[in-house]
């Protein structure tokens, strides 16, 4: 069989009001813990979402992923049980005023949500050698995680939630949804419509923990060389920006630079 | 100190054309390994394309990442024999005609690319114990992996390529970009502006895999219940979308269903 000749995208640059979209979803997802509505998500939407997930990078063209869609509540039930003991378990690791504000915080909406998605990755989908994943194993895991992210960005453009929950233990999870040895559970979600959006991530409004200035997570060329001045003009650029969405909206401060 | 009153976003849904914008993102990004120019990249494009890859989510809120920026071509020289060190062991794994294949694929754009960025996770960023790390000790990779997802797409947005170099050892990246052993290097990136983005992923139009049907790797409440009469009429829903996308252009027949 002949290869096909390549073919080209017609645009390279987006419009303005294009690349507005996707940094509007960018800066507005939110990891949705409390404000879950019970509105059913239709087909069509979900569906959307889905192929953007399945629109992901992936090590070797290998698309690793698996949906579950979970919308039993006998089995969210017990999902929600495994997450109770991991939460109780992992709160005895914080002490005293860190144990209480753990303790306060709403951590996950796997009730409340219509729908949960289970994003799985299969490490022997395409072969046991798989481009790209001989020199790092974990590559394969990363494109599921590349899926979860498009999905997360889809479903706050269509106007949903996503939470993310990481406090259950995955062999817990594997066991509630029958998930075979050999297929890794990466992420467990709940999606839903919601009554709003937070504006700033619970944690940080919490104070569990600070925005980073990200000016200072830059390296020039090497690691340690913070100071170098291949990056100091880029870093003054990012500095700039952060005084200005300090005053305003991070939107509209990083569309104006 | 007093927490602060939640704020709250003013828009929960989307515009139509703000919803677009994401999707041409999502559905437009490629792996860009051949079509990079030198033209630098604007302190402002690149800032953005960082505070995008800054708001990813992350568990407890740690931001885990860290962003070397690579422009020194002595550098470059040196991940460059990195990878093709790689390439030769991998390219052994593989067998006769798929072997051929492998060689003839252009799999990375170091040199070519005027900025490479290497992704890090800096697991003891925010103390020992991190909330929702504690039962998969691999969630703070998949915070650094969600990074480098937005980073993708904010630059697909702004016009510019950007290719994962996975064909290297991540002991001679880290040894070449001084980074420490406590410190994880997620993702080697090329970034820079293009001749033109491909329609399609390179690996699907050279005959490596095919892309999956996504309605195949949908689930109904748990593995292995794909007829699952809960998941069936979104399955058929994809399916209808599969044909009409077969049609026509992926991203017009999703914004049309």
């Amino acid at each position: 069989m002949e290869n096909q000749p390549p073919v080209h995208q017609r645009e390279i640059f987006f419009s303005p009001a294009d690349r507005t979209g996707l940094y509007k979803a960018i800066f507005s997802r939110r990891d949705v813990r409390g404000q879950f509505k019970p509105d059913p998500i239709p087909d069509p939407v979900l569906s959307r979402v889905l192929l953007a997930a399945h629109h992901a990078p992936s090590v070797g063209f290998m698309q690793p992923w698996d949906f579950i869609i979970v919308s039993d509540p006998a089995i969210k039930r017990s999902v929600h049980e495994g997450f109770l003991q991991a939460r109780s378990r992992e709160e005895k690791l914080f002490q005293g005023q860190r144990q209480q504000l753990y303790r306060s915080l709403k951590l996950e909406g796997i009730q409340e949500s219509p729908v949960n998605i289970c994003v799985t990755c299969d490490r022997s989908r395409s072969g046991a050698v798989v481009l790209g994943r001989t020199n790092d194993m974990a590559m394969d895991l990363y494109s599921s995680v590349c899926a979860v992210q498009n999905l997360w960005l889809a479903a706050r453009a269509e106007g949903l939630g996503v939470g993310w929950v990481s406090i259950i233990d995955p062999d817990v999870l594997r066991e509630i949804l029958k998930i075979p040895k050999e297929i890794i559970p990466v992420a467990y979600l709940c999606l839903g419509y919601v009554t709003s959006f937070l504006e700033h991530p619970e944690l940080q409004t919490a104070r569990w923990l600070p925005r980073l200035p990200l000016d200072e997570l830059i390296h020039g060329n090497q690691w340690d060389r913070k100071d170098h001045p291949s990056c100091s003009a880029l870093k003054e650029h990012i500095q700039k920006d952060r005084v200005r969405a300090g005053q305003g909206s991070l939107l509209d401060s990083i569309l104006e630079s």
